[in-house]
C-alpha cells in the first residue's frame, strides 16, 4: 500500500469544492481573466422582507467579452462552491467539451449568504456596524438572480447564450429563466428539484448539528473560535447524502480504517464506547477536517436555508403560472444514483415545466457517483449534454 | 384541523418503541406473565477480549412453558426496543397472527448495552465500584446471544420453536442459529444483513453527534445532566434512515411547521439564520425530544457498536465456515423501501448463506415505510410470513 493510498486524501472531489486562497492553477484548469467584487448601488429588497444594503457580489470572468457582448455563459456554483468555477469544474472547458474560451466569456457569482467573497453572515451589517453572524436576513434564490442581473446589467451584458449548474446551481439556473426570462437562450439544471420532505430534513439535522456546538454562541462566534466540530458534523451527514452506497461499499466496505485502528475492540484503544473506525468512518472524519479549513459555519446555515425555501411552484396555481414565461430551451438532467434528488423527482419536474409550455427536455446521467456526479464525474456529464 | 393532528404526536411508532415504566397495557398489548432479572453466575469473556463480571439480562416472559419446555420462542428486540415485545410487536400476537400465547411462551431478552434492565454503560462496574460509563466494554452480537443461551439453559429450555427479530433483533436471530445451532428449529431474520458502508456511516454520525454534546463529558455525564441535545440529534439522524422518501413526501412534503412557522421568514421569527421550521423539521425535533426522555446516550453508543461489529462472514474463508453448522430453516425478509437495509442486500445475504447448504429462504415485504415497516406495518409482516 503506497503512502498516498493510506491516508484519506486521494478522494475525489466533493460538492463545489473550492479553495479559498490564490494559487497557480494546476494543468487543466482555466485560470480567470478577471476576478472581483460588483456591488449594488441600491440596497436589496429581500422576499423575506428585509433589505440589504451595500450588497457586494463576489464573480470571477473566465475568457473575454466579444464587441457584441453576446457570448456570456453564466455558470452558478453549489453550495459550499466559489466563484472559481476554473478550479471545481475544470472538464467543462477542456478541448471540446461545454465551455470554449476561444469563443465564450463565462461568469461565476459567488452565492449571497456564502464566505468567498459575496456578502454573508461574516460581513459587516452596514445598519449597526457590526458583523451580521446569526442576524443575517434569509436570502432566496430569486433574490441572488435578481442581484446577479444588477451585475450583468453593469457588465452590459444583455442576453446569456447559456446558464448552467448543479444542486443549488441549478436552482439558480431555473430561477434565471424565469426572472429574466428574456435574457436567457438556454439553461442546463444538474441534478435540481425543490427540496423534498427528505432533503429539508437533512438540511435540518445539519443546521441543527451546527447550531449545538457550544462555539456557535447563538450565531456570534468569534473568528478565532467557530463551531468546528459542528460544522465538521454536518458536512458528515451531507457527505451522505451526495454518495451512492455502491460506491462507498466499492471504496470502504466493511474495512477497517486504513491508519490500522481495530472497529472490533482488539486494539489498543480498547473496546469501550469509543473505538477504532472502520474506513468509512476515517474517511469522514477526514472530509470534515477538510471541509472546516475551507468553510463557514454561518454560511453553510445562510445557504442551506436559500436551498430549502427555493419553489418556484409556491403560492402558484399551475405550472403555467410558475414557468409560462420562461422562453428558454431547458435541459434537467437527473443522476441515475442521486438519493438527495432522485432522478425520477427530476424528471417530474422537467414534465412539470413542460406542462407550461416550455421546452424542457429531460436527459440521464448514469453514474454510481450519487448526487456528487456533477462534479465527479465531469467527463460523463460533458457527454450527455455535448 | 383537530388538535390531535396539530401535534406531532399521533405518528406510528419508531425502531422498538418501547416504555421505561410499567403501567396497564392498552387493549391488543399483551401483558408479561413474567418480567425479572437473570444474572449470570460467571463471567462473561467477550470477542473485544475483555470480561464482563455479575452480567444481568432483563427478560420479560408472555403465556407458559409447558410441561415438555419445547414451546419456546424467542424474539429479539431492535436497537432501542426493550423486553417488553407486546409493547412494540403487538400485533405479532393478534389472534391468528404469528404467535399464540394458548400455545407459545415467548421470551424476549433486553440487549446488554441497553438501559432497559440488562447490564449495560449505566451499570457499576463491579471492579471499580463505579458506574461504567465510556469504559463499557464492546459487547458483540455473539457475546449476546451466548448470555442469553445460558438464561435460557436456566430456565430448562433446550430447544426454539422459532426465534425471530428486526434489524439488530435479527442479528441476533441468525446468530442463534449459529451459535446454538442445535437449539433453533425457524428463525425468522427481517430487515438485516452486516451493515454496509453507508450503514456503518450513519451509525459513526449519529454517535459523532452524542460525543459532541458537551454533556456528555466523556462518557462519564451525570444522571441528572445527559447530552440531551445529542441524543436527540443522534435520534433524528437515524430517523432519516430508517424512513422512506415517498411517505415523508406524503406526510411532511414542503408544508410548514404545523404549529404556524413560517419557514420563508415572513413571521415573527424573522429572516435570520434560524427561522420558521419546514414540518418534516417539527417532526423530527419531536421525535428527538420523545427519544430523550426514554433512552440513554451511552446506551446509544453501546448497542450501535454492537451493530457495528456484527459480521459472521468476518475471518471466515467461505460461506461454509460461516454458515455451515445452521440446522435451523430460516427466512430472511427484506423491504422494499427499506435503505439502510436495502432489500437487494438481504436477498444476497440469504444467497450467501444457502451457499453453505443452509435453508434460508427470502421474502420481501411491499411497504413505502421504509426500514420502519416491520414495526409500522405489523400486519403486513404477518401476513408475508404466516
Amino acid at each position: 500500500m503506497s503512502t498516498v493510498t493510506e491516508k484519506h486524501g486521494t478522494e475525489n472531489r466533493g460538492m463545489g469544492g473550492a479553495a479559498g486562497k490564490s494559487q497557480a492553477a494546476p494543468p487543466g484548469q482555466p485560470e480567470p481573466t478577471y476576478e472581483g467584487d460588483y456591488v449594488l448601488d441600491e440596497p436589496l429588497l429581500l422576499d423575506c422582507g428585509r433589505t440589504l444594503a451595500g450588497v457586494t457580489l463576489h464573480y470571477a470572468v473566465y475568457g473575454r467579452l466579444n464587441a457584441a457582448r453576446d457570448n456570456a455563459v453564466l455558470v452558478c456554483h453549489a453550495l459550499s462552491g466559489s466563484a472559481r468555477v476554473g478550479e471545481w469544474w475544470p472538464e467543462l472547458f477542456a478541448r471540446g467539451a461545454l465551455l470554449n474560451l476561444d469563443v465564450d466569456c463565462v461568469i461565476c457569482v459567488n452565492l449571497l449568504g456564502s464566505c468567498y467573497g459575496s456578502t454573508g453572515p461574516g460581513s459587516v451589517d452596514r445598519e449597526t456596524g457590526q458583523i451580521f453572524g446569526a442576524d443575517f436576513p434569509l436570502v432566496s434564490i430569486r433574490d441572488n438572480v435578481r442581484a446577479q442581473g444588477k451585475l450583468l446589467d453593469s457588465l452590459g451584458i444583455a442576453k446569456l447564450r447559456l446558464v448552467l449548474g448543479g444542486s443549488i446551481g441549478g436552482m439558480q439556473a431555473l430561477e434565471w429563466t424565469i426572472v429574466h426570462a428574456q435574457r436567457v437562450e438556454r439553461a442546463v439544471i444538474i441534478a435540481v428539484a425543490p427540496l423534498a420532505a427528505m432533503g429539508l430534513a437533512l438540511n435540518h439535522v445539519q443546521r441543527q448539528a451546527i447550531q449545538q456546538d457550544p462555539d456557535w454562541a447563538g450565531g456570534h462566534y468569534l473568528p478565532q473560535r467557530p463551531p468546528r466540530r459542528g460544522l465538521a458534523l454536518a458536512r458528515q451527514i451531507a457527505m451522505l447524502s451526495y454518495k451512492a452506497q455502491p460506491l462507498l461499499d466499492e471504496r470502504f466496505g466493511r474495512n477497517p480504517n486504513r491508519n490500522g485502528e481495530d472497529p472490533r475492540g482488539l486494539d489498543d484503544q480498547g473496546g469501550g464506547l469509543i473505538g477504532g473506525r472502520f474506513d468509512i468512518a476515517g474517511y469522514l472524519d477526514h472530509q470534515g477536517e477538510r471541509f472546516i479549513d475551507r468553510f463557514d459555519a454561518n454560511a453553510y446555515l445562510a445557504i442551506s436555508r436559500t436551498m430549502d425555501t427555493w419553489d418556484p411552484m409556491h403560492g402558484c396555481g399551475s405550472p403555467v403560472e410558475a414557468f409560462g414565461a420562461i422562453e428558454a430551451r431547458l435541459t434537467l438532467v437527473g443522476i441515475s444514483s442521486d438519493w438527495l434528488f432522485p432522478p425520477e423527482a427530476v424528471r417530474q419536474f422537467a414534465e412539470t415545466i413542460r406542462e407550461a409550455g416550455v421546452r424542457a427536455e429531460y436527459r440521464q446521467m448514469t453514474s454510481d457517483h450519487g448526487h456528487d456526479a456533477f462534479l465527479a464525474e465531469q467527463g460523463e456529464l460533458v457527454r450527455l449534454l455535448r
